[in-house]
């Protein structure tokens, strides 16, 4: 672990905290500059909060944080030939780094992945198989190729999961060595809350900071499995049927790390809530009418501002800080076609 | 002008360098969290050299370094509609920027307009007009627009430009307050050539830096306006005829700027180039291959390091620092059509 007093003079960014990701000393980093992204005071949803904006890594989206500290590990074994299941964003940053990194990479997706995304991990250089079918047909696919290769799931490997807890590390330097009241971010997978809960346990831990923040962990009310496990105080998370859902990147009907989700769920005093496709898309039109461009994914956060205030649980003094995980712009395509949707819906209307 | 002691504990970004920028120093500013961008080491095209990741900026390109101080400006005057023209970067920053200023905007287009970047535009609640023919028809028709609104024109306005100076100040600041041996840039209507060179043109004024950095400004072949004029010695730059080029960001026939630009080139030591579509395609592939993904216009600058090193410009100990401007994530509809079309033609071929 990193003591405050060290970081002076490092440059911002996930290897600012370089003695928290476990690599050897000597390995030369994969590095594309990810982290270090700002965190910036918004009036949204009539709410004064702190949007920290990881759309702004490399990729477009926070797992670049994972994926620097992966692909590092990586490269110190010798790897050389690696398969990802992703949604699309894990797999864009784990292509990216990959080719940084000049190891092999086939990047499993579902076959409804965001062109924006498909594209940029074509681009890279990396083997994109889409597989139809469920979000968990895609990491099948990527067990039975990983029986000829190494699996790097993001999911799993707990390099991946030391680079997110610098998201932790950078919201509380940002504001000066504390914790906000409130992390507002999605839930899919777990990465995030899982990592950000480590990471703000290390810094208690070490007396950096006084107290964890809550979480308020927002998934699709299309698709919701731990939303309804917590509801049900279960130890793991049951799968779940899932309808369709603008939001891609938290859609997994069922989650491997079930019980570590949770704990840290509970552990950080948690809320869980859910929102619907129309309210995500009324939130990312409203953030974007404010000069933030989101994903539909990353909508989700800012759509439950209003179900956390009506709860009385948000006070309006409290410190909120909501994470803005991926770019709007990957999701050119998506975007278009709703909004061309519903201007045809409403002309029908008329 | 600011000192650099006085930056100490200032978060990095555009308006750590505030003093240099000229808003009242009571104004509340306009920020998105731009700025602070990672510059990176890299080995591209066989030579070592520091990429300036400026599309990591929040709406996808280094237009935010003016945006955010125009738009401050512009809401200390009271401003509360304005037009802007643009093939695409900057109409989406000033868009954004203007959504969070609540200031509405009409931001014209040429009709070609990457998709991604229209979509962007539409989203931040601006007006979006399309505009057929050259990129001349759309500031005549913004011209006109402005007879009854603002015109927050990014290429004629000294705030726009202040904000650029910025990227200047970043870069020798992340080089502990040295200049580079070279920046190698895109070059279309002059606002980073003659940003930049305003930029460290203040630092050795101020004796922050010793010696200013050379330039490489690159053209596409299809449209060299600027490059033609150098050429002939002139002191203004005449328009061109254009081709049809993959670098939208650039293809301007005419610039409005053209003794300041040529001024800037001047005072820089500068050397011109052009390239061609299909040596800026093999570099946009080449950086992504890397792991940095660009729009097509931003492979220019990278494209062009091969002729830099051939003309015996470049040594293998100097420092040259490429700044991509823009990301690729904006031009997905541009990238796949080209490696569709390209992969198309090669099957033909067999």
């Amino acid at each position: 672990m990193f003591s405050p007093g060290q970081l002076a003079g490092r440059p911002w960014g996930v290897w600012r905290y370089r003695e928290a990701l476990g690599l050897q000393p000597a390995t030369e980093v994969v590095t594309l500059g990810e982290g270090g992204t700002p965190l910036v005071a918004a009036n949204v949803t009539g709410q004064r909060v702190l949007l920290k904006l990881d759309y702004l890594c490399p990729t477009g989206s926070y797992k670049d944080r994972g994926a620097t500290v992966l692909v590092s590990k990586l490269r110190e074994w010798g790897v050389s030939e690696i398969v990802e299941d992703s949604s699309g964003n894990a797999g864009a940053a784990v292509a990216a780094y990959a080719a940084a990194a000049g190891i092999a990479a086939s990047i499993f997706v579902p076959a409804h992945t965001s062109a924006g995304k498909a594209a940029q991990i074509v681009r890279y250089g990396a083997q994109l198989v889409r597989v139809p079918g469920p979000r968990e047909a895609t990491t099948q696919a990527a067990l039975a190729a990983a029986e000829r290769s190494f699996y790097a799931s993001h999911n799993w490997s707990p390099y991946f999961h030391a680079g997110v807890k610098t998201l932790a590390y950078e919201i509380a330097e940002q504001l000066q060595w504390t914790a906000p009241d409130w992390i507002v971010t999605p839930l899919g997978g777990g990465s995030l809350v899982t990592g950000m809960y480590q990471g703000f346990g290390d810094l208690r831990r070490e007396g950096i900071i006084g107290r964890l923040p809550r979480f308020a962990a927002v998934q699709s009310e299309r698709c919701a499995p731990v939303y309804h496990a917590w509801r049900q105080g279960l130890k793991d998370v049951p799968p779940v049927e899932k309808q369709d859902t603008a939001a891609e990147g938290i859609a997994l009907t069922s989650v491997v790390k079930g019980p570590a989700i949770l704990e840290a769920l509970r552990g950080a005093n948690s809320v869980l809530l859910t929102v619907s496709d129309a309210e995500l898309w009324m939130a990312l039109e409203h953030l974007a009418g404010r000069g933030f461009y989101v994903e539909p994914t990353s909508a989700v956060a800012v759509a439950a501002l209003p179900h956390l205030r009506r709860q009385g649980l948000a006070g309006p003094n409290d410190r909120v800080v909501v994470v803005l995980t991926g770019s709007g712009l990957k999701a050119t395509d998506k975007i278009v076609e709703h909004f061309q949707r519903k201007e045809a819906d409403s002309e029908h209307a008329h």
